[in-house]
Formats: C-alpha cells, sequence, structure tokens
C-alpha cells in the first residue's frame, strides 16, 4: 500500500475495517439518514474512520443528497466597514448548523450581482443570504428561482423573501428627539439611495418623525446622496450650504456620509458641533475616536448576520411556508458630534416674547 | 412535462438537443479537457444549454474531476479593518479563473484553526490562502497535508508554503528615517506579538534600523503588545511612560497599536504629535480622518489578495515544484501624528557645545 500519492480512504475501506455493510457506514456518518444505526456501532465506525484518516467526501454527498450544505452570501462590497460583521455573524450561525459561505462581491453592480448569484447556482449552494439587494430586485427574484433566500440589513420589496434589518425608524426617531431636545429646529437631512431599503426607509423616518416633532411647517432641506460613501457626504453637504437656508442639525443616512458632511462643513468655515450638529447611523469602528466623535445608532450588525443565517437554515430544513421577517431594536450613542444650538435659548426667549405681544 | 418541481436539465438533455453524444457535450462545456471540440459545435452547444436553461452540476463535476475549483480562505477575523481589502482581492482574483472562495474565521484561537481546516479539507477545497497562521506554525502544516497553501499577509517558517507578504522592513526604515530627519533621536516602539511574522518582522526592522541611523548607543525601549488592537496600544503606551525613560517618538507595530497609544498619551495629558510623535502600519480606512491624523505605511492589500489568489491558481492547475514568495512595496504616508521634536535644535546647540568642551 506505499504509493507515492496516498490513495484517499473510502466508505468501502471504512466498511471493511470494521466488518458492515457499506451502506451501514453511510447512515452512521449521515445525521440525516432518515435510517438509524445503533449507538454502540456508530461509536466503532467513527472510531475507525478517524483511525484510518477517512474524510467524507462532501461532493458524493452533495450529489447522492442534493445537499451542498454551503450558503452563498452576497455584499455590495466587504471593505465597507458595515458588512465585515454581518458576515462574521453569518459564518458563526451558519458553523453552529455544520454549514459554510461562500462569499462574492458585487460593487453594487447589477451585472456583477447577475454572474454571481449564477456561479453560486451552479456550485449548488443550499440557500442565499444578500445584504446587496435592491428594494425592486427583480434579478434577485428570477436569479433565486425557488432557492431560500434571506435578506440581510436590507430589504426588497418582494414578499417571498425573509429578512433580518435595523429598526431603523427608531434609530432615526431616537435621533431626532435628542436634536429637538437640544433646541434644534432646523434640522437638514443627507438622505441614502432610495433604491435600497435603508436608504428609503432612514429618509421616510426622518420626515415621519419631523412632522411628530412638529416641524413640519419649517421647509424640508434634504440632499440624496447617491451611494453611501464620504465622497457623497461631502458632495450633499455643500449642496445644503448652497441652498443658503439655515440649518443647525444635519441628519445622515450612515456614518460614512456623515463623516464626508464634517470634513466639507469644516473646509467651509463651519465648526461641528458649535455650529452644526451631525448624526450618523451604524456605529462603525472608529467613529468613537474621530474629532468630534459621532453621535450616532447602534445597530447590531452581528446580531443580524448571526439571525439571517438562523432563519436560512430553519427555512432549507424545515421548509418553512412563510417567509420569516425579523426587526433588531436600535440605540442611539450621543458622543460629541452634536450639541445644545447656538442661540437656542435666546430665540426661545424671543419667541415666548413674541406670543406674549 | 408540466411537474410541479422542474426536472434539472442534464447533459443528456443537452446532447439530446443538439444531436451529439454526451461525451462531446461535457468536453464543450469543460475548458480543461485534453480533448477539443470544434468551435462552431461548441458554439451550439453553448446556445442550447442557455435556452434549456442547463446548469453545470458542480458536485458532478466536483466528483470526477476530483476538484472543487473552491479554494478555503482563512483569516484570523474578518472584523478587522486589515483583512477586508485582502479578502476583496483574493476574491477577485480567484474569479478571474473561475474559482470561489470559502471563508473562515478564527479568532487566533488554534482550536477553531483546526476545526476550520478540517472542515475546508472535508469539503474537497483545492488549496488554501491563509492570512491566520503562526510564525511556527506546526497545526497548518500538519492539516494542509499535500494542499496547495499560500500564505497572505504573514508568511510561516515552513519554507513550503508560498506566502505574499509587504516589505516591512523598507515601511519601518522609511518611518525611522523620516523620525529621525524630524530630530527625534529617542524613539520608543510598540512592537506587535512576537508569534507572528508581522510582529517580528517590524520589531526587527526597528531594531536594525535604530542601528543603521546611529541611535544603537541608545537604550532601546521596546513594549510587546499581545494582540494588534487599540486596548494593547493603549497598555504599552503606559508601560513606555511608567519606564520613565524619556521618548520624543513611538514606532508602533500597527495603526489600532497607535491609535491607542495617543489615546494612553493624551490620557496623560501628553499632546500627539507636539510632545510625542506617533507612528502606525497599514494606513486603514479613516486614520486620515483621526485628529492627529495618522502617519503610517501604506501597503497593498487588497494586491496581496489578488496575487495570493494568482499565485495559489498557478500551484494548482501547474503544480509548481517550488514555492513563490512575493513581497510587495509599500510607501510611508506623512500626516499630522509626527512633528519636529520639540527642543530639537537647543538640544543640538547643547550637544555640538558638549562636544566643543
Amino acid at each position: 500500500m506505499k504509493t507515492q500519492k496516498k490513495a484517499r480512504v473510502g466508505l468501502k475501506d471504512l466498511a471493511r475495517e470494521v466488518g458492515v455493510h457499506v451502506s451501514t457506514v453511510s447512515r452512521a456518518l449521515n445525521p440525516d439518514s432518515g435510517h438509524p444505526v445503533a449507538p454502540t456501532l456508530i461509536e466503532k465506525i467513527r472510531k475507525a474512520s478517524k483511525r484510518l484518516g477517512y474524510r467524507q467526501n462532501l461532493a458524493a454527498y452533495s450529489l447522492k443528497t442534493n445537499r451542498s450544505r454551503t450558503i452563498g452570501v452576497v455584499v455590495p462590497d466587504i471593505t465597507d466597514a458595515v458588512f465585515p460583521p454581518i458576515i462574521r455573524g453569518i459564518e458563526d450561525g451558519l458553523a453552529q448548523s455544520g454549514y459554510v459561505a461562500m462569499l462574492a462581491n458585487t460593487d453594487s453592480d447589477m451585472r456583477r450581482q447577475v454572474k454571481v448569484l449564477e456561479t453560486m447556482r451552479a456550485r449548488g449552494v443550499d440557500g442565499l443570504i444578500l445584504a446587496s439587494v435592491l428594494r425592486s430586485d427583480k434579478l434577485v427574484s428570477r436569479l433565486a428561482d425557488g432557492l431560500p433566500v434571506v435578506t440581510v440589513s436590507r430589504r426588497t420589496d418582494d414578499p417571498r423573501f425573509s429578512s433580518v434589518v435595523h429598526d431603523e425608524d427608531d434609530g432615526i426617531g431616537r435621533l431626532l428627539t435628542h436634536l429637538v431636545s437640544l433646541g434644534h429646529r432646523d434640522i437638514a437631512c443627507i438622505a441614502g439611495p432610495q433604491t435600497v431599503s435603508t436608504g428609503f426607509n432612514r429618509y421616510s423616518a426622518f420626515m415621519r418623525h419631523r412632522d411628530l416633532a412638529g416641524l413640519q411647517t419649517r421647509p424640508a432641506l434634504v440632499s440624496f446622496a447617491r451611494a453611501f460613501n464620504e465622497i457623497e457626504g461631502e458632495r450633499c453637504a455643500e449642496q445644503l450650504l448652497v441652498a443658503a437656508r439655515p440649518f443647525t442639525a444635519v441628519v445622515c443616512a450612515n456614518d460614512r456620509l456623515a463623516i464626508g458632511a464634517i470634513s466639507a462643513l469644516r473646509r467651509h468655515g463651519i465648526a461641528c458641533p458649535s455650529e452644526v450638529s451631525v448624526t450618523g447611523f451604524n456605529d462603525m469602528p472608529l467613529v468613537d475616536r474621530l474629532s468630534p466623535s459621532l453621535t450616532t445608532v447602534r445597530v447590531q450588525h452581528y446580531k443580524a448576520g448571526f439571525e439571517a443565517a438562523d432563519v436560512l437554515v430553519d427555512l432549507i430544513e424545515n421548509g418553512a411556508s412563510a417567509p420569516h421577517h425579523l426587526v433588531l431594536p436600535v440605540e442611539a450613542v450621543v458622543r460629541s458630534s452634536t450639541a445644545r444650538v447656538r442661540g437656542a435659548t435666546k430665540r426661545k426667549v424671543t419667541e415666548a416674547a413674541g406670543e406674549k405681544s
């Protein structure tokens, strides 16, 4: 048996070693098999498998069961700090159930997304976790074609897809309450792309909570970013400045937009927070160490990934009939990019005086 | 043919449609096959495959060729900002050759690493790209067991493993030259874990370039971090302060240690850069927006990942006999965490006066 290349130890070798039929070995090693094997025999086969260095051939397993125990995970761009903790959560969640993640980036490019999904289907993934979807994602609906899908962090308008998202409405509501409590009334908004649920929901939440706070009579000063990044934050902040309508605070759809906005304001000689307060969303790494440190909404990225994995495995193994929709709670984190509005007290006094007269 | 569940279109259906033998279809669709098929026929088969919605069954392909076209990618922790661009590079590099990445994190936990590598082997990965290795990684040597391996960003002492790393010696050399040119002579070091090649190489480079700069007569003030993170940077900076030997600059083994060091110095009332200059390594996202913005070494994370994928695919497909070792060039990025040493001119004058007397 001394050959140059070690021959792979197969089920047959294992069966011969233990002295049972090959199908018994197969059933003993496959927990999904409907035909149980005596625990003592399983133990014996397990030990022999270890002794001989048997490794389950998952390609053969996959061909036979039509299950790969592999999940396709698609994100727009792993180098965006939002996604790594989500992916960590997915990986840990999947590992619990013996699944692994196959990862791909789309760069928010729809052609790339098609290619990625086709590759994953060809590789026989058992399901998909998508952080890359648009609100109206016909492409994904078509390509998923019966595969279990969970979207994470984002949501599509297709009700068949399960989702795990953050409570964006509550997050924006908390920030607005915080700003109003500091005396801000002229609150601008740098909204995210409206094709994506996070952008759309945070913007809708901003408009709704603005009304709830009684600010609906003031004109809404909103600039829409084309992407969730610093450059777009800078561009949008400049657009707000050009509008030449006064504002004392800016609610941004995520941290990266907020960072860009603060840079642009600073370039125009406007200090944050003493002249304009700025808020973010996500609480991504290092925003607590920026100057000023960023007031933002802390979301549970890791947990969202973990839960998405859990929901997907449940869909695959138990074929749940109705899709799951999970909304995770968030919290506001108040740091130094928000401050009491300058002259707020004075203005209040004037208003009060006005009411009297 | 109208069934509840669509039957999977197989090679046989495709062969029947085109009117050729099934082996011809197989060869036409498999570029690795040594038996070429006429281009016009390939085109015809491709079109039919598209029309019928044929998807290659990679499990079957894998079983037949013993190739999965899947690569195991192992990192310590994807949420550390260093790794996402490396993973992006790997994914893009692999995609070029039709491979995909299976991703796992180890949390720098050796037991978890063993489990991850066993899972990946069981799934028949064609090779491994490891960013998680220690310098002396007997475990990996044993578990890789004949599989092609490329380490990225880090290197092991096992010469069989190919590697793609950054020119750490040059990076640290450039920072030391920069600090010396600003008048610094008492330069401390916060070194990384010495069990990892990056930690070891940057520390060795610090000691070597210190000597080259003629600073060998001064006692070396070094603190060793147990991990490459902010908390350890804070602890090590405090250790340096406790030593009560004067220093005007600290070279840190990475950006996160530098960020922690600056925080700790600030807590002790020591301003960076006016009292102590601090440098990092990696140029990770946002360090240009910190206050002070960080002087550091820019490495090519994305390129390292891309090249590692390229080297690995080459090893798999051409079975190169000797391992490849790539060292990528780096550059120093000077920002505002480094400044001319306070009183440097004065001290120089005193020294010159001393020499005269």
